[in-house]
């Protein structure tokens, strides 16, 4: 696999380039500022390289790809700006969150700004089709919904896994989707094939979340660059929080109740001991086979980048 | 001029009528109840008025022309409700704020969700020149800079009028700019023509927040469906306050410092009788001739309907 990883930090190296060189002007510093610090973060860049990996595919101008590829990340980073702020997350990519080193304020803003930067990066691609735009607002809008469904999740107890599916699926998933699919819609690819992509998405965005909550339990603190446990401290409906629940629900109670925010050991041991992490790790794994198939139904075999790219995803560590 | 009044309340009824019936889904209720409180408030509708007034014009698509005003709402809607959060604000049109009413994360997340329908309903436009989403987006960055200012401005003293020009220009003067010169991008006329349209709406922006800021003192608490005087207690840099401070600078930290935050009438007094007053007004004409001026060079006459609804802007009353 010595050539895909080369290839996806070859990516990696060109995109964090062009996001870093990107031109933004000085005044407001108001504005300017905590955006410029919000662009410095280093993330892992799924979404760009999953951008630039589908382009490929589609043989899409790699201008385009890369605006593409810039404009996805962008509206990411505001996503996250937002979220902090709604879910008062202290620590994101091991630096403090915008609203706790600026104050909320200048972080609604540089959201919005981000935002902004971003329909403008996307505005300035020559000779897209009239879809093109409209497919990536409505990726948005689900994200919006996502984040609704996710922070109604936690004034209520019973949610259900399929629940849990849909929210994620819309928080997580259409982004992902969308990275698929927006390069496929500028080389003209048809509707049906778009909307295979985006189902394929889809299920990468569902098994990468449920991993990501895993790692919100089970993960390396200084790797995730964020405290751990916070999910539970803060009663969010996990996958893995709600297989606990429905599994054990008396036990689980206790659990969570007991834990002080620090000390994961008693959380890992019950979920470990219990199977309740196999559980969730094979739900995370029947995502990613669905997303296998159809990729191989469009004529992606297991040599090709895309491919290759999810196995990694599947593979990754935190 | 009852023609003309004629026609406004048609425009702001059929408009009403459009965003009042526009399609919104149910779920997750958590994103759209807040949003259709949002969409409930009684606007005074300048910015979609100003753009069938300006399409009537050009021979808009009537389509089209009323997506341009749905957006155009949209987007300020959007503004609000993140400024008010920003200002800590708790009433709006009548109504209690969206954060006071819900909380900050449903205003945060109602706000990014009715920019994004907003774009959605602009990108639905057929046959749109290129230029004109790229157009849009630029006059939100702006409007984001514009706010920046404004924030910028509440911890610092010495702020000239040139720097508040700057601030409202960007503020109010970028989106009633895109109010006139949108409906033209669409009827395909030309660049310097766009320009002058847009330097045109600049000028009825200022015009428009200097007359706002004299309503936050002088105007009638029961129209203006908020408290007065907010300005003034948070060291809101308003021309008003800008020429008083200039002219009359201990003085009028005096009667900043004895405002209670409720009674008027000292401020109001000292304001008149020094003459500060009329001197902000006549700078809000000077704005009007200026707006006035151009839009007869553009071949507005006196007659046209642009031209009565800006004369109608400048005699409103709060």
């Amino acid at each position: 696999m010595s050539d895909i990883s080369e290839l996806i930090q070859f990516i990696k190296k060109e995109f964090d380039q062009s996001l870093h060189s990107f031109p933004l002007p000085n005044h407001p510093k108001y504005l300017y500022e905590p955006i410029r610090y919000a662009l410095k973060g280093k993330g892992k860049r799924f979404r760009p390289i999953l951008v630039h990996l589908s382009g490929r595919a589609f043989k899409t101008d790699p201008d385009d790809m890369m605006k593409i590829s810039l404009a996805v990340e962008l509206l990411h980073c505001f996503t996250l700006i937002h979220d902090d702020i709604m879910d008062s997350d202290d620590l994101r990519r091991n630096m403090p969150t915008l609203h706790k080193r600026y104050d909320i304020s200048s972080a609604i803003l540089a959201g919005d700004g981000i935002f902004t930067i971003s329909q403008l990066v996307l505005n300035s691609i020559g000779n897209k089709p009239e879809i093109f735009l409209q497919l990536y607002n409505e990726t948005v809008l689900e994200i919006c919904e996502g984040q609704a469904l996710d922070k109604d999740f936690e004034n209520k107890e019973d949610i259900s896994l399929e629940q849990y599916i849909e929210m994620v699926e819309k928080k997580t998933g259409a982004l992902l989707g969308s990275c698929c699919y927006l390069p496929a819609v500028l080389s003209g690819k048809p509707n049906n094939f778009i909307n295979e992509l985006k189902k394929i998405g889809k299920q990468l965005g569902i098994a990468f979340q449920i991993q990501d909550d895993l790692f919100e339990i089970f993960g390396d603190e200084r790797n995730m660059g964020k405290s751990l446990g916070s999910d539970i401290f803060s009663n969010k409906k996990t996958a893995i929080a709600i297989e606990a629940k429905n599994s054990f629900p008396s036990e689980w109670k206790t659990i969570v109740e007991q834990f002080d925010g620090k000390s994961l050991v008693n959380v890992r041991n019950f979920l470990s001991e219990n199977k309740i992490r196999d559980k969730v790790e094979a739900l995370a794994d029947d995502s990613f086979k669905f997303a296998y198939n159809s990729l191989s139904d469009l004529g992606f075999d297991k040599k090709s980048e895309l491919y290759r790219f999810f196995k990694i995803i599947q593979g990754r560590h935190a």
